[in-house]
């Protein structure tokens, strides 16, 4: 049996990584031991491959994947806890803490501090880079049963949300007692990371249900333009909704300060719902009426009366008859602060594409909506109410087939962990 | 109701589309016209985006995405024919040759020569530009059945794949009388390709099933590296395979030449298989064991007993106590042409991950496994005889879960349409 190689040529030792020369000074240690310790070394060649090479901070006050402007690829998980035991959460928070940051950077799980005979990392990532890989964890309002003991713990606004008009959720789909969010600019590394931590979960928590997304990286993005990709209606998705949101904003719409936990200061809400869009009826409805449920022009994404994509949306006007030029029902209008409450939300979406519906042999496909915000009751839910009642699109050609919601706890500081805002030190 | 607004600033027209000036000048028009000219023109500024600007020729003597260097993404469509209408099966073909040429030149489908109330183009992959889309159409078998009249043209070696040990086939999975081949480096443009094509299909075929597939993009492609991704057991795929295929190689391996039917010169024959991995079973087993199974080493890729990549197979190798160095099951040693009469493929196949399995709740997830060549009975067919019946990984970790074969015509001119090689003109 061989041993393994080296891992190529090139590229100096980083931080966290074992040096080439350890590495082949090594050969009389354990096949194992040497794969975890190739594997770790690994990534030092493949941060050269360019393009995959940019890393998101993963420590910091707030956690990474909510403010950080939107990847390509979208791997949304969902976990029920099958443990009982606090001190079974708090490790698998850690490890899902340390596993999380060291992905973020590029570098694969373990390293010879945990030789085993089965390599640590599955490594179908290595060589790709971090490709803007974020890990995002979240709590469901499960975790704060009677079972751990937290419901102390539990914040007033992590509920499960209310039922919506026209709502079709399949429960499979839906909630979790924990969430990890993982995006990136390349889809393996994005579902590498997912696949190592839900492995790291076995014993703790098991996967409940896993969703792909994509489609979300503004083109353009690179010479500063904004986050204004297409959705599977062939619309820009959420110009205003990114637009308005300065840094700001951020403070005012997505982080939690001063609620009834102090550990969610810092800390957000997030919302999953899994659209599915009648793709078909909406290619077969006119160009205007497409543009008139959405309230947008859809190659320039202006709103209707409006000449640019970021203008003002004037709610006010009238045209022909004395009509609204964007008309009572458009989305634009219905989910705009104004007509909710004043209520916000980030958004942070990605189009999917699930094989055919069984029963109609038709695209599944569609957009799976999550948001963030300080509060669901003055975010995502009245604006749902309001679009659940009264929006064209929601009502001719969307189905929400899944609801989760889930507390965000604030950033780590280097060397701490995702539990300790629940107080699991 | 406003009209659409100008696509927005910079980019000289293209050709095929439509200038600013005359789209501004077209005021008058019905909105569904504007529409139509607005989305044609509108890639104009989309290929300044960048990274998604490269094109893939079309038009010439093999068709595109099938020598072509892999790219990122997969979307495969396979179709039931709903007519026994030949000039029904000529105006799809030749309409889907028409749209796929646009489309792989970053031109959605229509323009104002279409002009409908309904925009001929879906629009989400609006400003994406081409990301290099390769869209490559496939015969199956049953299109040369009693139904059209085209059984005379069907050649011998396309036949159903013969039932393999541990084959565990979904039918609703497999087959197809048409098939559609799209592969991008941005997955919302192979989307968008698959979407626009299965309309053009309405009341002519039925998209049967699809299948999305990811990570086959080599990383460092742009240095000149080899095309040796990662499949998901976290080993370079397809090494030998790859690097054995040089351009005298394809004519000998995937171009059909002299066979049965005329109409197949230059052409070739794919097959298509899911292969669900048992990832958490293959996690589990220790590397060496994992290494000898493959008969590479996980991370520099190299054959055991070698020292890099592309280093030769020394099948004959022995090691301590007269072992082959190589294993008697190993996978590289079972699929390589010396161990199966000859035979070779050209492989270009992607990852896949399609949800959780309902009965165990593991990733249903491994490699959509496609390859080409001049006859699957000199391909495909004695490489899995060999491998089903001896091969480790096939033995231990993996499960068939589809098999579809189609021919593939040779490429058109342009001008010509893919119809012409049956003779529908």
């Amino acid at each position: 049996m061989s041993s393994p190689g080296p891992a190529g040529g090139g590229g100096g030792p980083r931080r966290g990584a074992i040096s080439r020369r350890r590495l082949l000074a090594g050969s009389g240690a354990t096949v194992a031991g040497l794969a975890a310790a190739t594997l770790a070394a690994a990534p030092a060649n493949a941060s050269e491959a360019g393009d995959t090479s940019a890393a998101v901070p993963f420590y910091g006050p707030h956690q990474a994947g909510i403010a950080t402007p939107s990847q390509e690829h979208l791997v949304f998980a969902a976990y029920d806890l099958t443990t009982g035991s606090l001190s079974g959460l708090r490790s698998l928070l850690a490890a899902w803490t340390t596993a999380a940051a060291r992905l973020s950077a590029g570098e694969p799980l373990g390293g010879d501090e945990r030789p085993t005979a089965a390599p640590p990392d599955t490594g179908e990532a290595l060589g790709l880079g971090p490709a803007n890989l974020t890990v995002t964890v979240g709590y469901g309002p499960g975790l704060f049963g009677d079972r751990l003991g937290l419901a102390r713990l539990r914040p007033a606004a992590l509920a499960d949300l209310p039922p919506f008009a026209l709502d079709a959720i399949d429960p499979s789909r839906s909630g979790g007692d924990l969430c990890l969010q993982a995006c990136a600019d390349d889809l393996q590394v994005a579902f590498h990371a997912v696949h190592n931590l839900s492995r790291l979960a076995l014993g703790t928590a098991t996967l409940r249900y896993y969703q792909l997304g994509f489609g979300m990286k503004a083109p353009g993005t690179s010479a500063g333009g904004p986050q204004t990709p297409r959705n599977l209606l062939g619309f820009h998705d959420g110009t205003a909704n990114r637009a308005v949101l300065t840094p700001g904003g951020l403070d005012d719409v997505v982080w939690v300060r001063g609620g009834d936990q102090r550990w969610m200061e810092g800390g957000t809400y997030l919302v999953a719902r899994r659209i599915r869009i009648y793709l078909e009826s909406w290619a077969r409805t006119p160009l205007g009426d497409q543009e008139a449920a959405v309230g947008r022009d859809k190659v320039s994404g202006a709103p209707l009366g409006g000449r640019g994509q970021f203008d003002r949306m004037d709610l006010a006007a009238t045209g022909a008859g004395g009509l609204p030029v964007i008309p009572a029902t458009a989305h634009v209008r219905l989910a705009t602060a104004a007509s909710c409450g004043g209520a916000q939300i980030l958004r942070r979406s990605f189009n999917f594409a699930d094989g055919l519906d069984p029963m109609t042999g038709e695209l599944d496909a569609g957009l799976y909506f999550i948001c963030f915000q300080r509060d669901p009751g003055r975010g995502f839910i009245p604006i749902q109410r309001n679009l659940s009642a009264n929006d064209a699109l929601t009502g001719g050609y969307f189905e929400h087939t899944s609801s989760a919601v889930f507390a965000c706890p604030p950033g780590v500081r280097a060397g701490g962990h995702w539990g300790e805002a629940l107080g699991l030190d």
